[in-house]
């Protein structure tokens, strides 16, 4: 039987990331899980319209998308708790930056993406950015010939409900390939 | 040390999900992981302009979005290998329909949301739909005091770079809590 749960969004679990950007001169970075692919070479993020983050964003035109493995659990949530506004997050983590230049990328998150402001939403009390990935960058203990190993990565994601953050489980199937069974021939 | 990647998202494992649409008077069904969370109450689906779904998210100016558990992974990769175009897809699910009346959803899937089109960015080769969720519902199984119990609705990643199905792993921390350790006195 089906409940009505309200008009809610229920994609979580979703990745958590840490959304960097140059705010006053300094990197600062936000934790958000209102995030999506938008396709593979776009991101969006949402950030509420209060967030410093926003700031440099609008300023700089660049941000970047950097995602934590689940062992940075304790730093990750300490950037949502605190605000840019009160507390200088631009020594939290070590610092690197790319092509951009004006996108700081934390070195310890396993996968980082710096982008261009394509596109902004505007929404009643958030922003809708959406990135231009002009780079990604990986850490060599993840990367597989040129491809990312997603257990190496162990990613870390949130669950709204619960406030709960998870680790990601098994592979269990490939894709464009499990539901082959149910393909009648000639149907492909 | 940091590899390039190239200029690819790399938000990956994300949720899979299922999108459906009415079309040609039809239930169609289209599985895609180019998703994401824009508010509590928007949520992004990106599909490939030759997406015979398309079609009816345009024309109805609805559509519903479907999340798959880890055991439907079969019949979810079997909606992305075929396209409705093709194949008529409207008996591979039992099929009910909310207060919208025209975005089809499907029973077995744990969690459901059916939305109004709000907004619609065209990118080259594919439409980014962003839907304003009209209600989103839950199987009864998965509800607990009106909120979602995640292991219990079990859900399904995709991975790019290795074609993956991926579980959800375990619940590690709580999310506004286990980063208070690094909150300084009176910073919050």
């Amino acid at each position: 039987m089906k409940l009505e749960y309200g008009a809610k969004n229920c994609l979580f679990p979703i990745p958590t990331v840490l959304v960097g950007a140059l705010v006053e001169g300094k990197p600062n970075f936000n934790t958000i899980a209102f995030v999506g692919i938008i396709d593979l070479g776009h991101i969006s993020v949402t950030l509420n319209k209060a967030r410093y983050t926003s700031i440099g964003i609008r300023e700089k035109g660049t941000f970047s998308v950097n995602v934590p493995s689940a062992e940075m659990v304790v730093e990750t949530d300490y950037c949502g708790l605190v605000s840019g506004n009160k507390v200088d997050k631009s020594s939290v983590f070590e610092v690197f930056y790319g092509k951009l230049e004006t996108a700081p990328m934390i070195e310890s998150c396993p996968m980082n993406m710096e982008c261009n402001l394509s596109q902004t939403l505007e929404l009643a009390h958030h922003d809708v950015f959406i990135g231009e990935i002009a780079m990604t960058y990986g850490d060599e203990r993840i990367m597989v010939d040129g491809k990312v190993d997603y257990s190496a990565l162990h990613p870390l994601f949130f669950t709204m409900d619960d406030n709960g953050y998870w680790s990601l489980g098994e592979r269990i199937a490939t894709a464009w390939d499990v539901g082959k069974v149910m393909v009648e021939k000639g149907s492909l």
